[in-house]
């Protein structure tokens, strides 16, 4: 299984709208990517290590897929549509990487 | 339920033991925090988002917690236990961000 993860670095008074990013942008990437997500998570950043200290990560979405091929398949025909909603919801600049699950 | 996040950053010729991360380490942090972890994960960094492309992470370490004050009273007295096992796998400085699960 691996993991495709989308990091939004924290940066004080950025805009990143959760309620759309939940609502609306992950349920189309569901929808466009299909039965090759087999997981999907999203987080918003509380803080660092320490509570008071700012998060790395304002929001982190996560995708779960059975392999990279089965990824890169189903992402690259939906790649510009997906890429084209970010604006809608952040004018952040998301982080990519590609893991495998160990545990 | 909130999630706390344990980053390595990947650098070029770190030292990273993910079997001892794995068989050792996590094992040790379940035994010690209890009944307060709800859940566990652990992910190998492969590549950005373009195959090829180093990772931001080599690895990355999870833990759910049914709350930040549920972590706090579980972490705090295996601090200093579980952060001095850090040296047996890796000679990386990890970064730490405690996020609330949205999805």
């Amino acid at each position: 299984m691996i993991k495709v993860s989308v990091f939004y670095p924290h940066q004080p008074n950025a805009h990143f709208d959760m309620t759309y990013y939940c609502e609306r942008h992950m349920p189309m990437v569901r929808r466009l990517l299909g039965s090759a997500i087999k997981n999907l998570a999203v987080e918003q950043g509380l803080s660092g290590g320490t509570p008071g200290a700012p998060p790395v990560y304002v929001a982190m979405g996560h995708c779960y897929f059975d392999s990279v091929p089965a990824f890169v398949e189903a992402w690259t025909p939906h790649a510009s549509e997906i890429l084209a909603d970010v604006p809608n919801y952040t004018s952040l600049q998301p982080q990519f990487q590609i893991s495998e699950v160990k545990l």
